[in-house]
């Protein structure tokens, strides 16, 4: 098959059929599934393998693997890199849910809540450096441009949390800091899993920067889907109870937008000691108010129509893509699914 | 300057001098004394500033340097690989320090203590990050295989680290385990700095294996020095108070040494129970009780034999490494040093 040359003087005769997005999410189901990470001692890593097996959309190997695949890399030889991201992936995961003291994690108990604190700590970190091992184990002419690209990411990815945790404690968080922290905490890992499919496939550099404007927006479609879900979700279709942002005070899109959008400073007022952890309120009083706040300024409208923006501004930079469609055909299938999402 | 030929066909006819061993020291504390990691978030890094400059050692970089040098590596080019290894380290510690509940390091309060858990658990997985993202700077074309080696170093120094908390909730732990556990928890980071430094300067297979056995030895040697300080050390110049691992039921050569050379099954019971995080004396009892054992077993004699023979083997190891005799002085110095040490 001949590849759509740059510059569009040479195109190829005969399009090339990608898979169906099912097809390469059941790809790499199949792998985790043969997956066995418990070796010695299964004090650190019977846990490991606990995380890798409980389920999880594998949303970021799946990209991986679709990106490699566009460029007509060699999915095979991309699939210890897509291993590898799942695996940092899962370590952030148990960190964060310690951080965050998550009792439940699809569905199941956390690894702290399971084994405790300090296997939680250590078999995250002999995650991370098994993300690694993954990593290293890739055959590309680009691996080092893999390999500083993951680091990268990692770096952001940590500065994520960070600045999440940080803004716990803020009442200033403007909605520009909150799009820079859930680019780094979210979107950074969706791009990074794109740059590294399309780096290994040697896919050129103007095309690996469209792909990292549709993952960046890809993930802040994303999470703004999650913050509208947890006030407005179908508790049964959701999975988890509605409110559970308003009740721990998370400056997510829908209290920034509201104080934005608040009508006079009585609104606003209100507002803010809503999302202030000291407020006297029970938590479905809480709960209560906030929302009929939200209501009282469809904020759930305002919300959509971010989240539209966002899709819209990943689908312009897929149409920049050098490629033929039927090459971008699984990541506009991921986008229309993620559109209607209801959990 | 020739470099000595493999074989012997052909010898340097000029002795080159190595630096001094403390020449190796002032150079990698100038680089850390320079070098700043405090950027956005403050939150995060700037735990790692102050986790980068509050000293120690700085015994794996010097390592790593001193490796390089004797193979006449470029040691500017491998400064970062340098740099990356101390980063790793710290990173351990800022989280072994979590795990273990420690409240000092370098006589100041330990990242956990100062900032909370949640900063030292994501403080630790960034410096984590860090460590690679220097690692990924050297330049040289044997850094694959460095990374590989850095990364196996990586896992086996968690490996270790799950061991020794293991081997807290057990009784049967038997001296070649507790040799295990030693290696990978402490020797695995020392024979990783050298052979990183090496691998960089493109030394023979063969002198690279030597001196993997010289850092398994000169790590068991360390580590065993460390349990016999513990508990015979003399306090203003150990640093610490004397008989804290006796109070922490930890089984280190010591008691492990002891439960072998003990005469009759009473003395082993007595044992085994002062071993015991149960036990119902005080600490102070405890470490006298214990203490007592040790003296009529002559414990000390013990473990300084054991120590010895390290140190032995250690020696022999650089002795098979086929450079000038000078080219290994720092190594010698290293271990002359070490094996007076105090504290």
């Amino acid at each position: 098959m001949v590849r759509q040359k740059r510059g569009g003087l040479l195109k190829s005769t005969t399009q090339r059929n990608m898979k169906q997005l099912k097809e390469y999410l059941s790809d790499v189901e199949y792998t985790f599934a043969q997956a066995n990470f418990s070796t010695q001692p299964p004090s650190l890593y019977d846990p490991i393998d606990y995380s890798m097996h409980i389920g999880g959309k594998r949303l970021r190997p799946t990209l991986l693997l679709i990106a490699n695949d566009m460029f007509e890399g060699n999915t095979d030889k991309a699939m210890p890199a897509a291993i590898g991201i799942e695996l940092f992936h899962n370590f952030t995961l148990l960190h964060d849910d310690l951080m965050d003291c998550s009792p439940l994690r699809r569905g199941q108990p956390t690894v702290y809540r399971k084994w405790g604190n300090n296997t939680a700590i250590l078999s995250g970190d002999t995650m991370f450096a098994l993300a690694w091992q993954h990593m290293l184990q890739v055959q590309s002419p680009n691996l080092m441009q893999a390999l500083q690209c993951f680091n990268q990411t990692a770096i952001e990815v940590c500065e994520g949390q960070q600045y999440d945790m940080d803004f716990e404690q803020r009442a200033d968080v403007s909605i520009d800091q909150y799009l820079m922290m859930t680019h780094k905490k979210t979107a950074a890992l969706l791009v990074g899993a794109l740059k590294i499919g399309a780096l290994l496939a040697q896919a050129p550099a103007d095309d690996i920067a469209h792909l990292e404007t549709f993952g960046h927006h890809f993930g802040l479609a994303f999470q703004l889907q999650d913050d509208l879900l947890d006030a407005y979700g179908d508790t049964p279709q959701f999975g988890k109870a509605t409110g559970q942002d308003i009740i721990d005070c998370k400056k997510t899109y829908l209290p920034l937008r509201s104080l934005e959008l608040a009508t006079g400073a009585d609104m606003r007022n209100t507002l803010l000691k809503l999302m202030d952890k000291q407020h006297p309120l029970s938590a479905q009083q809480r709960v209560q108010q906030t929302m009929q706040i939200y209501n009282s300024l469809d904020i759930a409208s305002h919300t959509r129509h971010a989240i539209a923006h966002h899709f819209d501004q990943a689908a312009k930079a897929l149409q920049h893509i050098n490629l033929p469609e039927t090459h971008k055909e699984p990541l506009h299938q991921l986008l229309l699914t993620l559109h209607d999402r209801k959990k």
